[in-house]
């Protein structure tokens, strides 16, 4: 057995105490750069990803249903790579199998063997960023950073909350009861981890690494067999993943179908028969309220963590600073083409208009200078494919131009010029200006870079609209502008109370849509976008179990 | 605001310390003593249950569907109680209500009330004894003990977890980023313990404290308003403790609806309409698993935890003390007449006999061990009740009856002297032989004094066979007796996996069915008996979400 654990104790013990004490803190450097990744690092990323197109992806695991996978890159490249399949009774036999010896074993050797996956998954960030790129359609920046130390910052952050909580699991304990006169009743105790199945782990195609891994790594060092299933659009990420974790579980001297990959094609899904096979215990799913509902309902009994999805709201109250909010948000409606599950979609300004440092603005002037500066933030075509990156999906497009009709446009939505675009499926950001009475078009989930700006009566009603719509439709994220502290503290109250974070007069280089690992948690569970929080205790606490022997003494 | 947290910090730091190091530890003393409990504590504790009887019972909260409430003793007293009834919609409302001033305390202003409410039951637990007793049928030394302090521990052992886990969020943090040769990205956040919703408690009949007690204490600390809702037939224990708990919210400026008794009769019951009522986030359920399959499949989407029931073991292989064992196991059988969750109902017993320290004994004459350790245990009629106490539920009664013809009779089962006995509903252990092939009969839960000693082939079959039982059917116990080490090795595996807490070789003053608060986890969440374990962090974690508020520094 390595000594994995040793190798990488001081980044578990400094990861325990940030998840604690939630200020910024990172192993993972974010900076694509040689003096961090190694002199040649962004070249043999390049080549590595190069290397593997057009071909069956190496990947030693059971595979007995050929080889699938039909990923096509948002920017217009055919990947052309397949990966072996298996059935799901299969990989669930293989899983089962397996996951006997990593039941046994310590949860130190477990979290070492983890931490060991990380370590290597980082150092090829530059391949995971092309792969990330490639499927989601975010730029290479983005996929760097996001697909990259983002994600790992992520499962690492799951690692420590499981091993904080099992570590408070002690091994062996005396327990004495005094008996008065009489001797003492004496029992020697042991207590074990115990894991709870086989863990099933549903990707996503637009973060396929930064919402994977914490269910992944949450379930593998508690002790469960993880296999992973990722979307069908977006299966190299997971492959590169899965492909690293077996190479370590096979050093470290256990069965590497600790950790399978699960691949199919969008036309034979295999999902549903995973979810509730009776071998299945735990699920995690990203992805659609659609499915994410299915997955709850077919999932009961067995541990299931949504990361689902919901309209994500700014209220307009007032700015000591106009230009700085227009950017911001103006940011946060571009970047990845607002494909991100907490993307602002809709932008509540009260219809009288609002105080600002550049003087009363109408309800008008504050959509068109957000509209100005998403303008002016992409008007560089280089920069506009940086920030927006491709759009993921057809129907997404697709989603766009249909919704032109939904309310007045401020700002319409277009492609990057063709020629910086290449074969990338681009949108820029459509903006819409609607009533508050418009509740139809704008309290649905619009998936991808269409926004609302909506006119309301005053802020209360705006911040009670804002609050109520993630009640009932779920919201991962909220922001609110306002020089007035009593506005912020009622926004502050509604918001906790409808399980919102809320970030207050963001103008600078964070972002509503940023959640940063061991400081934000991400999704609070507690309203309709999901049932799990990235990351908390409860996120974990529940993945594993604990027997007992105990003998008189 | 009273300085509650203050008063008992003390004992939450060492019952958040006894948690993690799972040695013995109690601030609740379980001696009925009068240097303890005061000097007429046992006088009072007795006149003021006696000035409850036959009247309407004095809590003052939302009443709008009369009185209700029909208990009987099992010992033969009339209770004639009744209760201030609400619909369920009444309830929730008032509950709702609450919430809200509750939701806004501090986790210490909540947690000390929680710890007085404690202490303030804990004073009255004379009182108590007598109210679990004429509910459950316990006898009084177990009532004052099960029903008050060890139910006090359980419920003190799920603050503190609760507790320990709302401390790990941090309140305000400042988290900044570094920028290379630009300042740090500088944010201010402020996290706050939110909680789900309304929690509903859902009691049993034979343990009304012991069982409710965690579930109660855990929501209502992490923030959530607690519908109390007791078995029909053991409310008094449960009116008293809410009771007492509306006092303490009353005096610490809380409105009291934070805590609200929800009271039926088995004709007219009103579980159901709770369970399924959009406003309850979390289930808390004790009984049977008909009835808890029920509340776990129409509980989908809410945080619902669960003990129910199982069929619990114990392998015999081999022993170094023949008399110590029987004379255990003896106890264990009669112990308030088999109606416990961790009762043992099945003995398996090679058939070739087994090796002893008074030489090799043949598979009757361990049979007939236990049977004539139970005739001595049993052998003076005072004894005898104070061991056995009553049976909770004439259907038990009548289960025994009808459980004659199962098997073999090694021991029959018959009432206590009914000039001690008085009115009591009594029944002393059935044991009934039978073979390993009779599955039909011993893998099904015979609740209450009724027990099988089952021939099986080997060792390894037996506890192949009872690991196996609790897998499929659930078990919280099992027992093993044996002088082979690589035996209870082998042992310690099977009941692991099968999430089974394992007790080994005992012949003192310890017995299988005891779970201590603090050190014993009772229910593992492995297995069909139960998803909840008393306690863990997968017990409180998911009871509060964190909601955020960040902003630019």
């Amino acid at each position: 057995m390595p000594a994995f654990f040793d190798t990488h104790r001081e980044t578990l013990e400094k990861a325990v105490e940030a998840a604690k004490t939630r200020g910024f803190w990172t192993p993972y450097p974010e900076v694509p750069s040689k003096s961090v990744y190694g002199e040649t690092a962004k070249e043999d990323g390049e080549a590595a990803f190069q290397a593997l197109l057009g071909k069956p992806f190496d990947l030693d695991q059971p595979n007995d249903a050929g080889l699938a996978g039909k990923e096509d890159s948002p920017f217009g490249l055919a990947l052309g790579i397949t990966y072996p399949a298996a059935t799901p009774d299969t990989l669930i036999a293989a899983a089962k199998s397996a996951g006997k010896g990593w039941a046994a074993a310590s949860v130190e050797d477990r979290v070492g063997v983890a931490l060991e996956i990380l370590s290597r998954i980082n150092a090829q960030t530059f391949l995971m960023a092309h792969a990330v790129m490639h499927t989601s359609g975010q730029s290479f920046m983005m996929a760097f950073q996001a697909g990259g130390p983002h994600a790992q910052d992520r499962g690492l952050e799951a690692v420590a909350y499981a091993y904080h909580e099992m570590s408070l699991v002690p091994g062996a304990v005396r327990w004495e009861k005094p008996q008065g006169k009489h001797g003492p009743l004496v029992m020697d105790k042991t207590f074990k981890v115990i894991p709870r199945g086989i863990a099933l782990v549903i990707g996503c195609s637009t973060f396929p690494t930064w919402n994977t891994y914490p269910g992944l790594f949450a379930s593998l060092v508690t002790g469960n067999p993880v296999i992973v299933k990722p979307h069908p659009k977006a299966i190299l990420p997971l492959a590169l993943t899965v492909r690293i974790g077996r190479e370590v579980l096979a050093e470290a001297g256990f069965d590497p179908n600790v950790l399978l990959l699960a691949v199919d094609e969008a036309d034979a899904p295999i999902t549903q028969e995973l979810v509730t096979h009776p071998d299945i215990a735990i699920v995690d799913f990203t992805g659609s309220p659609a499915f994410g509902s299915w997955v709850r309902a077919h999932g009961a009994g067995k541990q299931v963590f949504t990361e689902e999805a919901g309209v994500n709201s700014i209220v307009v109250d007032s700015t000591d600073n106009f230009r700085g909010m227009c950017a911001n948000i103006a940011f946060s409606l571009s970047l990845y083409s607002g494909q991100m599950c907490t993307a602002p979609q809709n932008i509540y300004v009260t219809r009288d208009g609002i105080e600002t440092d550049e003087g009363r603005k109408t309800f008008d002037e504050v959509a068109d200078g957000i509209a100005a500066a998403v303008d002016k933030l992409l008007g560089e075509p280089n920069r506009a494919l940086g920030i927006l990156g491709a759009i993921q999906n057809p129907a997404t497009a697709e989603r766009v131009a249909d919704s032109r009709g939904l309310g007045r446009i401020v700002r319409d939505s277009g492609p990057v010029d063709a020629e910086v675009a290449g074969g990338a499926r681009t949108a820029t950001p459509l903006i819409l200006a609607l009533n508050a009475q418009d509740e139809d078009v704008y309290l649905a989930e619009r998936f991808g870079p269409i926004s609302f700006v909506i006119a309301t009566a005053k802020t209360a009603a705006a911040i009670a609209r804002a609050a109520g719509s993630a009640k009932s439709r779920g919201a991962i994220t909220a922001a609110i502008y306002s020089t007035d502290e009593a506005v912020i503290d009622a926004a502050s109250e509604a918001f906790a109370d409808a399980g919102v974070p809320l970030s207050v007069n963001l103008t600078g280089g964070i972002y509503v849509n940023q959640s940063a690992a061991f400081s934000d948690y991400h999704v609070t569970g507690a309203n309709p976008a999901g049932n799990a929080c990235l990351t908390d205790a409860a996120f974990v606490a529940n993945r594993f179990r604990v027997a007992t022997v105990r003998r008189q003494a």
